[in-house]
């Protein structure tokens, strides 16, 4: 058995735990908390809560720990202090500082004996895996990412924030056309614009001015003025009822030439349709949760990113089953 | 510069020689062949062609050995064999018959203390890694592939050896509705039929009863009559004209859920469109051939499958610009 301990308790963490419940190697130890523990209840039976601050104490209680918190401020300074004294795992996403996150992770893990993995997830995670793979056999090519449709937590957020706004989900959705041209093999040059829309539906508070609301959306630097966006508005009630679920998923194609002449064209693509995005993100960490145990017991220490862990370390079957059933 | 070898100059061994050439770290050494060496040419200036009975003399000039041979007769002597004194990599592909390959080449493989891999190529392969990645993650599903539409060499052949058959070629074509069942969550069982359509083109010899060859394959057992066929009699002309190239492609794809009670639905899809499978095939043997290569200057040794080898090792792009740029 891999014991599992999960730090912070919002979406990310209670798809994990579903995740470890799912998976018979696994058991869940303890969740790890900010909030008062007492505030805290768990799905799973048995399972201790306890303030993040006294992590410590079960350093031999468990074997990884799943990291569930946000990249902007949780991450860059959890990560390092948890892998301190636990093998841990993250899905750190802010992709421009993973070179600096990857470099004091990889410091204490190493000094302290552990194995740590940041980035896991779905992207960075297997999208990251899936451009790797592409890219290796595909050297001549080129690479698409799109994303959705899903919902985006950042976004939703973003509008939250506009005065008169009660409530607000964002979906980002991919332009089938431009999609539909790349697996045509068409390799488009594609802007910001052309790639993905924007939909938002948002709850406006009683007399707000909706006409305001929609043009501060759709003038928001970096986040909507870039984009094809459409503003519905709605109730919370049709809110709650339409628009609960957090849905994403996406595709990485990569296009690329063969031959001595470069007459041959292929097309890759992996793609994903996601009820939950942090329940598949869950169970992608316990996988990647299985691999850190079982190389830390192989002497293997410091920081890993999901391109430095074989395959065959992730899933719960002897080496003679992948090869007689997987293969 | 990882120098490499061939052994076999048939559709495959060609791939494997127009990826090298687009591989800027790989290096053709020289092609080994059975046949006589004066009457094969290769396409790569300044590349020898040697008998594979000579092949031992140049063990110190080549790093690994890309074996091109057939799975039926070759392969189960010839990697052994060649494992005895170089790195080297394989296309097995009879699905059966991989666990005791793989033990005869871990075994010399070991004793001689290089490294080899079995079974590259998209299926086994890039298939095999996406079936095993999707159960690692979604534990609790099921799994489907569809291969095509492409040429099957191995039902052509069967198609020209019947009496009266001039030339033949074959399409093992996906039914786009049970793909689509798949794609949409539906969990459907499929019998074979329900999920391939074969699509003949045959010339036949003047004079030759036709409805006799259309009833001979529709008939075939194994190859042919679990499976609605259409056969279609041309002229050589228009076989040479409209069905020279040899695509193929296909989608591994699982469904499965998450959830503490299984209540979100999620769709992993993985998908090739090739313009030509055996170069297709050769890409993916060099990116391997490139991580065996490495491998053995680590001191690994023994058979490996693509289950065995982190991605890292195999492309050509240092850790830093991995992180970077594909994370």
């Amino acid at each position: 058995m891999t014991r599992v301990g999960i730090v912070g308790y919002g979406n990310l963490g209670k798809g994990v735990e579903a995740a470890v419940k799912n998976n018979e190697d696994m058991e869940l130890v303890a969740v790890f908390t900010r909030r008062s523990p007492e505030s805290v209840t768990v799905k799973t039976e048995g399972v201790k809560v306890y303030n993040l601050k006294d992590a410590v104490n079960y350093k031999d209680d468990i074997d990884v720990m799943i990291i569930c918190g946000g990249s902007a401020t949780d991450l860059p300074t959890l990560t390092p202090e948890i892998a301190a004294n636990f093998n841990c795992i993250d899905s750190f996403d802010t992709h421009a500082n993973i070179p600096v996150h990857f470099a004091k992770v990889d410091e204490v893990a190493k000094a302290a004996g552990k194995t740590a993995l940041i980035s896991a997830g779905w992207d960075p995670g297997m999208f990251s895996l899936n451009r790797l793979y592409a890219n290796a056999i595909l050297n001549n090519g080129k690479d698409y990412t799109f994303w959705g449709k899903g919902v985006s937590q950042g976004h939703s957020d973003a509008i939250r924030r506009i005065d008169g706004v009660v409530d607000a989900r964002q979906y980002t959705c991919p332009v089938e056309a431009a999609v539909e041209k790349v697996r045509n093999g068409e390799n488009p040059e594609l802007t910001t614009r052309e790639k993905h829309t924007r939909l938002c539906y948002v709850v406006a508070a009683e007399g707000a001015d909706k006409a305001r609301i929609e043009k501060e959306i759709k003038e928001m630097p970096n986040y909507f003025s870039d984009y094809d966006t459409t503003v519905n508005f709605i109730s919370q009630e049709e809110l709650d009822r339409d628009h609960k679920g957090l849905p994403h998923g996406g595709s990485v194609i990569r296009t690329g030439v063969t031959g001595f002449d470069n007459e041959n064209k292929h097309v890759i693509e992996y793609s994903l349709k996601l009820d939950s995005n942090p329940e598949f993100t869950g169970a992608v960490l316990v996988a990647y949760a299985r691999a850190i145990a079982r190389l830390n017991k192989e002497g293997v220490t410091g920081c890993k990113t999901v391109f430095d862990i074989a395959p065959a370390y992730l899933i719960n079957m002897s080496a003679e089953d992948m090869r007689a059933h997987l293969l």
